[in-house]
């Protein structure tokens, strides 16, 4: 990842972690102030610049939440023209995030007879990602092994999903989902709930979470055989607990969640 | 995770990301600056105390790698005689570490007659784990389904590491591995890389990742077949693709590894 010090700028394709200041690395802060251009959907964009301070000058480019390949040769192209281009994604650019589109634009015109952005310095830059600032809400669901997977059929077939799930289920993992429903696919996350229940007891635990560190966070834990009924949208992540996750109440009130690191039958 | 202003203190159970000052938290620094007691594995108080500034006058509990039972209650005692503790993790503290065993010993103090710890605050802070930080460092492996797998059988029988590489490989997940060799199990990751290898092609791209984020990190990517015989220790994490996974080289010779978000046949 390193980069010549040419005429071609580069491009930081940055986490902001679940969206408070206090989550945001250092390092995308530094990233995010030296920028010339900001690339982005436009609530990340703002809350990156409540969080890292507004760049004085850098110009932004805002988008909406479709387009993503538009928005990764755009950042690409303005990096090329001498830019210093932050990418923004909340959480980690890395999972279901803008990282992914970004190499593969890069993988495209490695490829091409004339690369166009040869030049130009790419980085990926981790944060914290939802699944992970809603464990850290509830305790420690994701202690032991487990899955992360995104329900939503836009970008994969429904069939692959459901592969997907029946085989985290029956193999005991504990299930982070993204992208629990799809306005226009609403049986979405009932299905998910039967496939996982062939394979859980009704009382499992399921973490939902919605806008962790942002106003008006909320972070519940509801049954599993409530699942298919709860108040869920495109805001909430979920965090299904495996057959070892368990669930207690502090004599102050807290709830929590957690894995246990043990499986049974382990040799110590 | 609220609690009262009385005479018991605060367990903050933190991650420090990687290692790097650039990739901890803001979060994360205040919890240490404020801590009267930092607790944890020697190497990561040294790290954090490098990263977040030596809190002055703060207590330093170092312990060896094991022991964590005894590490979380000395913690909670701490706080409950007034110290406000800051329990230290690298990477997540929700991922294979001491988020999960500070619940454990929560769960049984709740479910006591007596309650020992019911007056202290106890929270958790997540941090960027080891396998999004090597991710980051050479594109970006997780950009679609994925799984995070310990193949350590310390605590947990192998047979059901084994259940669940073979489930992950076989629905097409990426899959994350931590403690990829153990001492005293040195055939550990060839039987994981034969089990893989009943689902990928040999030529599927493996990130081999050792201490990023920390002064001499190597990133390598080699082909899973050759992953076997592929120099791997405790400080490694490996991330293995899944059969959509690319590899591809710039023209500037950085070595790129992506998942893409979409999966083929999917409806848009």
């Amino acid at each position: 990842m390193t980069g010549s010090a040419g005429p071609a700028g580069l491009v930081s394709v940055v986490g902001i972690g679940p969206g408070e200041a206090g989550t945001c690395t250092p390092d995308v802060v530094e990233r995010v102030r030296r920028a010339t251009d900001l690339v982005g959907y436009a609530p990340y964009l703002d809350m990156v610049t409540a969080a890292a301070g507004a760049p004085p000058g850098a110009a932004r480019h805002a988008s909406g939440n479709r387009g993503e390949a538009d928005r990764a040769r755009h950042a690409l192209d303005l990096a090329a023209a001498g830019g210093r281009v932050a990418v923004v994604s909340s959480g980690d650019p890395g999972v279901f995030a803008m990282a992914a589109v970004v190499m593969e634009q890069l993988d495209a015109d490695a490829g091409a007879p004339v690369p166009r952005w040869a030049a130009v310095e790419v980085e990926v830059l981790a944060g914290v990602t939802a699944a992970q600032a809603a464990a850290a809400r509830v305790g420690a669901p994701l202690g032991h092994d487990f899955c992360v997977v995104s329900l939503s059929d836009n970008l994969k077939p429904w069939p692959v999903i459901e592969r997907r799930l029946a085989a985290a289920a029956g193999a005991d993992f504990v299930i982070a989902l993204y992208n629990p429903v799809s306005r226009h696919r609403p049986w979405q996350l009932a299905r998910a709930a039967e496939l996982l229940a062939a394979n859980r007891i009704p009382s499992t635990p399921v973490v939902v979470a919605r806008d962790v560190g942002r106003p008006g966070a909320t972070v519940r834990v509801v049954p599993l055989g409530e699942l298919a009924g709860a108040q869920v949208d495109m805001r909430t992540v979920l965090v299904v607990g495996s057959s070892t996750t368990r669930c207690f109440t502090r004599p102050c009130g807290d709830v929590h969640v957690y894995t246990p690191r043990t499986y049974p039958g382990a040799p110590c």
